[in-house]
């Protein structure tokens, strides 16, 4: 059954006040999850949420976990049984405010600015993700109103954890994946190219996370006593780190490139109108660096790497000490591409560090992180009608890219419930998330709005 | 002239029983010089010194530092204008107690206990370095007791900031060198090399202490949004500094071992009753380690060494971030030996990081301490006179052995007064210097007054 759009972009567009003034009443809910103060606001939060569903039609519920709770709410769609299942994924808590002197405006009172661009409301959550989660809202809303029910079966999932770790989301999803079964999850919590441009990602890089603990001597010893004479960890920590690289900036783990292919995406991303300068501007860097034969675009996206992320052992007190410390640390991560497996690349890296060290000394090494890459097929009828959508609503093609990092719920989503993800997201890269001041441009949250409704309907067509 | 020592030694002998107690006397007073609480007892301890020393003759005072203050006392000795002049350093400050409840006594209530050895003083200070300054004070005071002189001119110069850095000697010495110049030093702040056997430290490592600074990109960044596109300063920190030293223990600083010598004492060394199992099982370790192709004694009394001390960098509280910090951070230091100049190995130091770090990065050294290498010439009279006095009292000639830290005081007293230092000292390695219950053996002290009076002696003997 194909319902009529236009109606309910029509009615978007009328309806436009009162879903402002929507998105504010959440905004004014200081729901910092992270902040034991604040669990009361925090449940506020969700239970506005699961109100607004209840008002479109939506089976919903707040459900109880060892932390925040979820928001979980099904409709059955138009009752025709056609069409994929959708399951949008979102949550409702928002970053500290800290420092709050920074704020031009409250955090929690979304204050509406007028620059050259356009109108733009200023709070905690304007972008990340109350506002995002209120452009797919909303269009549900429209379609609710305009024909009593969306054009696909909808689930929504809401999570008050991401700011501060996702700690309930794999145990709940354990715990709910035949109610949360669905053909593809929706997610808005991603950005534009720019203004103009809108964009999906469609590889996210996975991770492994390990904390590293060399032990040498059975206690802290003088240098001048034992200096030369003994296995010195934190000399022994830097010449077996120091070998993770080679002078091309390729990692030297054995192995580690064996499951990495040649992407067709990176193909693409060479002609994307990436400002490499710009960008390692930001990081206070001029020339490009890392892997020798390599763009940018596909250091920060296509290629695995490998980083210390935190060091520390023995003296780093002030002035000087001669100590040779019994033990040396270090976090380190590696940034996996598709098609490696984060399981042999973590064996790998057990194999390289005891293969590279002094018979004396041993390694222990904590996990703190394990995720694969994340791809989204080329030919997938999913992204294909997120593209048609997008096209619609900004009158040019979606850019499709990559991401560095990874996002934990669409790997939890992509292994334990086994679908895909579409990362369809109106943010800019100016928007402040994490940092005082944040906001979301109307014209973003609009367009927003009309791709969701759009998406849905090109979702319907698909069987 | 030559005064008889034999009346000497005999009043060492009847006097034992007051010389404990003025030995008692000077450890009831807490002079934990590093502790500003207790300013007025270092200060006390400072006075009880001039006194006694005004109580033998010699012409006495407290001197004003900026912190702590040195006593300063000087005796002409017989008036005949012979023999060489003699300069007796020491210090009056004690380490803290820390931790109070590991004391079997109280601290600072020298508690006389009986072993299979014999009688032994327990008490903070006991021999670190009330017990081994009262040696030679009391040694002085036989003199003066006996002949109403010692038999040659002696300067005493004792410091109350050595447990704490001697922040004041330097600037003190060089304010003072005309009147603390004298023809050599003698120093009782070592050890014996077992309790029947006593030793001469010859040869000292000198020392360079940096600490190092790496600047990469100009803020902290996230991993996943620019890992693998920008310098990160831990993984460049560990690559530099993983290439000091070789597969076979060589530090690879260019130039490093230029001004490196085969050292004569090194040879006297192999046949040292030396127990390196028992050495290195004091550090948990179980084979040899280190530079290939030399002894344990070698690599930590006359090869040079590189130490990484500590090192720090990015996130270092629990769990994981994924960051790459703007700076890393390390101490490093260099044990060095005769002949190396510091100053050109800190040069050559600086050349091999600035050549291993590409060109967005940049290193800031930062020197917290340089000092050569101190070695006694074999040939000395001076020692000649030691060795006959140690004979003389333990029966059997004194081992000269290495050491491989530093006596900051020893170096500077050779920088800035020119003349070297009898290191003869005669604490045992069961001392617990520094620890709760640290202790002096009864016969170490006797032995080591009687040692003092006799060194007097043979030093009166010279030209």
């Amino acid at each position: 059954m194909s319902l009529p759009l236009d109606a309910v972009l029509t009615h978007l567009v009328a309806g436009r006040e009162p879903a402002i003034e929507r998105w504010k009443e959440l905004l004014r809910i200081p729901s910092i999850g992270t902040d034991p103060a604040r669990n009361a606001d925090t449940r506020r939060a969700a239970e506005w949420l699961v109100e607004n569903l209840r008002a479109i039609g939506f089976d919903a519920a707040l459900r109880e976990t060892a932390g925040q709770p979820m928001v979980v709410g099904h409709h059955p769609g138009p009752g025709d049984g056609g069409g994929p299942r959708v399951l949008y994924y979102g949550h409702y808590d928002v970053q500290p405010v800290e420092p709050l002197e920074l704020w031009l405006s409250p955090p929690f009172e979304p204050t509406m600015l007028t620059t050259e661009v356009g109108q733009r409301l200023v709070a905690r959550g304007a972008v990340d993700d109350k506002g995002q989660v209120m452009t797919w809202l909303e269009a549900l809303r429209a379609w609710h109103d305009v024909h009593g029910a969306p054009p696909v079966p909808v689930s929504v999932f809401l999570e008050g954890e991401e700011e501060s770790g996702s700690a309930s989301l794999v145990p709940f999803l354990e715990a709910n994946r035949a109610e949360l079964a669905a053909d593809i999850c929706v997610v808005s919590d991603t950005g534009m190219w720019d203004i103009e441009t809108p964009a999906i990602a469609t590889m996210l890089r996975g991770l492994i996370y390990v904390e590293l603990t060399l032990y040498g001597p059975s206690r802290d010893l003088h240098s001048g006593m034992y200096g030369g004479a003994v296995p010195n960890p934190l000399n022994i920590l830097t010449r077996v780190l120091g070998q993770l690289h080679d002078a091309t900036g390729r990692v030297q783990i054995p192995g580690f490139y064996d499951d990495v292919r040649e992407l067709e995406e990176a193909r693409a991303w060479a002609e994307l109108p990436f400002d490499e300068t710009d960008f390692l501007a930001g990081a206070g860097i001029t020339e490009p660096f890392g892997e020798a034969g390599r763009s940018t675009l596909e250091r920060i996206w296509s290629r695995p790497t490998c980083d210390i992320n935190g060091i520390w052992g023995g003296y780093t007190g002030p002035g000087s000490k001669t100590v040779i410390p019994a033990e040396a640390r270090a976090k380190l991560s590696c940034r996996l591409v598709p098609d490696q497996d984060p399981q042999r690349i973590l064996e790998r890296l057990r194999s390289f560090l005891d293969e590279r060290t002094p018979a004396e000394c041993r390694w222990e090494i904590e996990l703190h992180g394990i995720s694969p890459a994340i791809r989204l097929p080329a030919d997938s009828p999913y992204l294909e009608a997120a593209k048609r959508a997008l096209e619609a609503v900004f009158a040019r093609p979606p850019l499709m890219i990559g991401m560095g990092g990874s996002i934990p719920a669409v790997e939890a989503i992509k292994r334990l419930l086994g679908m895909d993800s579409l990362l369809v997201g109106f943010g800019l890269a100016d928007d402040l998330v994490h940092s005082p001041n944040e906001k979301f441009e109307l014209r973003c949250f609009e367009a927003g709005m009309q791709t969701h409704a759009r998406l849905l309907a090109e979702l319907s067509k698909l069987t």
